[in-house]
This record gives C-alpha cells, sequence and structure tokens, in this order.
C-alpha cells in the first residue's frame, strides 16, 4: 500500500469510560488505513447522554494513547456533517448499534454525506454486555472501595 | 538501541477502568523499553480493593490495545514477587502514590526483590484528581443516563 496515500478512516466517539467494545472498533478502523477519532466534546455528549465523568482533555489523552489512534480531533456535535465535509474520509466506521435508535437520523446523514466523495460507513458488530452506561451501573452497585488505584 | 536486547519493564496494575493516569504510567514504561504489564487477576484485585468492574479478559484486551504495551500476563497477587522472578526485569514502573498506605511493604518487596539483578523502580509522580475510586464516586453522583455508548 502507498504508504503516502493510506484511506483516511473517521471514528466519531464519546471516549467517556474506555472499554474494549471501543478496542473491537479501533481495531476494525486501523485495519481500514489512517485513523482520525472525532472526540465528542463535552456538549456533543450532553446533547443526547449525560455530563461526561472525564474532561474532554483528559479523554484525549487517553484516546491519544490507543493502538492505532493516529489523530484525535473534537467533534462538537453529534451531527458529524461538519467534520466529514472538512476531512473527506474514505472510511466512518461506527457500531452497528446505531442502526436503531436515537443516533438513526445522524447514521443516514453520514451515508448520504459520505456518498458524495464515495465513502463508505462500514459497521461492526456492536459489542454486547457493554457500555460505559452499563459500567456505571456496575460501578452503582460496587460496595467495596479504596482512596485510589 | 539494540533492538534484539531491550531493557525490560514491568507495570503491575489493575486497570479496571483505565484513564489517563495509567497513560502517564504507560509512557514513562515504554521510553524504558519493552514493557510487559502485570494484569492483576479479578483475585488480587479483590484483596485489596473491590471487585473488579470489568473481567479479567476484557481489562486484558483494552490493556493490549494501549499503545507501548507489548505484552499483558496475569499477576496473580497484590505482591510481585513470582513475576518479578521469573521475568528479573529491568525495571519496574509504578506511580509514586504507593509509598504511603496499604501498597508500603509490597512496594518495599519490590526494591528489594530488584535488587538482586540490579533492577531499579521507577516512580512516576501519580497523576493526581483520577482514579478509578474517584471515577467510581463521580459515576454515582451521574444522573442522566441512556442505554449505550
Amino acid at each position: 500500500m502507498d504508504q503516502e496515500k493510506r484511506p483516511q478512516v473517521y471514528v466519531g466517539m464519546a471516549a467517556d469510560i474506555v472499554h474494549h467494545g471501543h478496542v473491537n472498533i479501533l481495531k476494525c478502523a486501523m485495519e481500514l488505513g489512517e485513523v482520525t477519532v472525532g472526540l465528542l466534546t463535552n456538549e456533543a455528549i450532553q446533547s443526547y447522554k449525560r455530563v461526561p465523568i472525564v474532561s474532554f482533555e483528559n479523554r484525549k489523552l487517553l484516546m491519544e494513547h490507543m493502538k492505532g489512534v493516529e489523530h484525535v480531533i473534537p467533534q462538537t456535535t453529534l451531527d458529524y456533517r461538519l467534520n466529514l465535509i472538512t476531512l473527506k474520509p474514505d472510511f466512518v466506521v461506527h457500531g452497528s448499534d446505531w442502526k436503531k435508535g436515537k443516533q438513526t437520523t445522524i447514521r443516514l446523514e453520514v451515508i448520504e454525506t459520505l456518498a458524495a466523495w464515495g465513502g463508505k460507513l462500514v459497521e461492526p458488530e456492536y459489542t454486547s454486555g457493554i457500555s460505559t452506561s452499563e459500567i456505571i451501573e456496575r460501578m452503582k452497585e460496587s460496595k467495596k472501595e479504596s482512596k485510589s488505584d
């Protein structure tokens, strides 16, 4: 593959609490090319979910340390279009879970936007049994704690 | 540096919920050489802290996807000595926080064990304001939730 012009891959993520579901998405993305993570800003996360647990800056530090992640840029809205039009990636990678629920419209906009330059949406199967919200629930049940890790 | 014989670096971690504090430790470790993470088993974590939120297998998947982590092996007790004697690493890296509190004895045993082959303990300054336990507390305060990430 020509190292000078690798396919560009865009992955939008909140990455508030990072788990192996994120790893599965990133593994898929890095096989496709050069990965840019569009990290949702706090405002973007709040718009559809909750106030994030971890600050944008610290989420960025963690995401930059994940294998295969070459760039991390802010995604300031849940709407991908502004970043996509700017970057014109060859691929967007997102878990298959957004085919249903709140993000259905966002997904369709991504497909339509990518089509303008022949870009494709790739949707690895959603990693079941894990999500940040599930981790939060498990944590709420966690009784025994200590001061630090 | 001779790529065939890089210094060996050992990092013991629970890595239940990974945050930028872990990244700081890993950045320090990878600058020193070839990093093996000794991932605490569930039993090891329970022995001093709490039941882990995330399974060993899934913690391993995430840790293996962190930049600079070349090997992940189990550390079955809070006591490092068995793994250290087996691997004889040139360096162990741990945050400076364990100079106080429950792990003081563990730390002294690490220093003493490493001394047998001239290994050194490296202790980057603990990243304040973040720990898994603090994240758990913030999560408990988290009101608004949704089904998935």
